[in-house]
């Protein structure tokens, strides 16, 4: 399979994932070199990850892909990731019974701080 | 509710997910302080996050439990976590499935190091 | 002991080490298991850590939270903690001192931040 | 070699990799006790690391300075050494390619945010 | 003060909190590189964090150095210094009590780490 | 580029930096997906990283992997990459180069622990 091929795969699950809102996203450097960082970050989650779907559907990709993210302490990913997760079919309180499950193995500090990240999300969510 | 009932319902759990046979391990440090620290993990986990249950079945808090335990490096938890995903009724690849969805989110040396781990429950499950 | 028991352990907790000023905080979340999770950070952080006293004291409890939080590099728990320490009587220079010591052990990029958070609640107690 | 000496060291190789701007910084908490701690994180990466250049040049030292702090997620310290490796003669594709080297070993979230940092850097510097 | 006087101080400070026991321990790399090395962690631990003392007295210091290792999980740093803590004569259960009040910061599978290390010490010690 | 341009090019790097001796490893989990994971985990790290040369040579992207791997605790990922960094050419003593820098932005536990497992490397190369 072709690099563009990569590149399309990865692109069609963005769509699924975010619907095409996310193709109004700039890049952070956009040389080339800060072009292909962005398409090298973009294949690795959506070529080589999302897309293989397989024995993990998309609803539980987003669920662990939360948790990594809570582990992490990836604000900005998180937010990203918890408009996913309501996009695919997540219900609000899907993410915060995954926040308390989470809680005994990541430690109240990083939950509470995930919590207030994915909340913003949530209720702007629930204003609409 | 009790105390005895936040102990009954975790140990309720660990039974579900582990088989009994958890009940055979000793405790690391056993004076009357070293078995509230067993307890309170126990608790922790168990009767405050397994055990709710609600929308997140056990199978999939299965799945979220071993990537929260790759992202922090856990190997001996991440080890009797696998065991508990394939008592379960997880197949074994669905733990290498999700191992690859984490490779972009958590980096190339955590999974490797994760996957370590869990080949060598994943090797001995094969061998039964 | 019933849960309730343990809210209220929890509670008084909160009240000896903030003042009852905390309890004009909202919720993140507040749904139904967003309360939840709100219940089970603030249990296992006062009811089963802080309440037990015994061989730590308050004000040491308050130096090793400090030192944890500064580990993982939570920076609105650290705040919360340092206006904590000051409440529990320990000097602004205390956190200084303390902060002096982890630098060979959490590395100076970490401590820098902890650091200018601290300093915020500092200097805030400082004028008062 | 005296403690005088010591700082001497730290802020000449501070004035060779940041220009003398460094010395219009205040400090965060300027006690005797914030002094100490201000001079001590001095001392320890310019004195003890950087001063000893050897079989690594100030260049090389940029770069394994900014993978640590990517690693460690250390935002502001990393836009202060996005600037030092500009000034020490990188190019700013330098960085976007050490960033694409870092994916695979740091994950794609870590490295977003690093680059979202370091892209700040770039284009206040392209601009000029 | 002089170099000389900085190896000297940290050499007091190990001998008081470990005994002179740790002066038969061999460096990991003995060239003078690898000699370096060891010496400028020896000094930043040692020389400009617990020669200090002031508002924090060395069994404080104890606690809120092995809160530090427990957060990022340094096993053997962890064994070295639950030795220390009970030398400096803090008895068994402080350890363990301290590691209670940090599952909820630190989270549970850290905390089953760090006990399942500070225990091999602690057993050791008991049989004595 | 097809895939199986990828999977060379990855496989060119690692005979230029293992020396062929790499081609010698099983694979942790041997089904397909077992072998996908390997797969990819290769190609992110060589075809995607390594390969793309450009303005940072092989040495230098070696010190950089190896600040990487010291900054997360990977042990046995770091053993590997300080082999790779002395067939590249390194000197054994740019490894605790290396390390000495890092000690004051990663902390002294992390280095200590990162400096026990070069060495054991170091060590074996010198009795060569």
């Amino acid at each position: 399979m072709a690099d563009t091929d990569r590149t399309a795969r990865a692109e069609a699950l963005l769509d699924e994932i975010f619907t095409p809102a996310w193709r109004q996203h700039g890049v952070a450097w956009p040389t080339a070199t800060g072009l292909d960082f962005a398409r090298i970050c973009t294949e690795h989650c959506y070529a080589d990850a999302w897309a293989r779907r397989g024995s993990l559907d998309l609803k539980t990709r987003s669920l662990v892909t939360l948790t990594a993210l809570a582990a992490i302490g990836s604000a900005e990913e998180l937010k990203l990731h918890v408009r996913g997760a309501l996009s695919l079919g997540h219900a609000p309180d899907d993410v915060a019974e995954l926040f308390i499950h989470l809680i005994p193995y990541l430690g109240v500090p990083r939950m509470v701080a995930a919590m207030r990240c994915a909340a913003e999300v949530l209720r702007e969510h629930a204003r609409r």
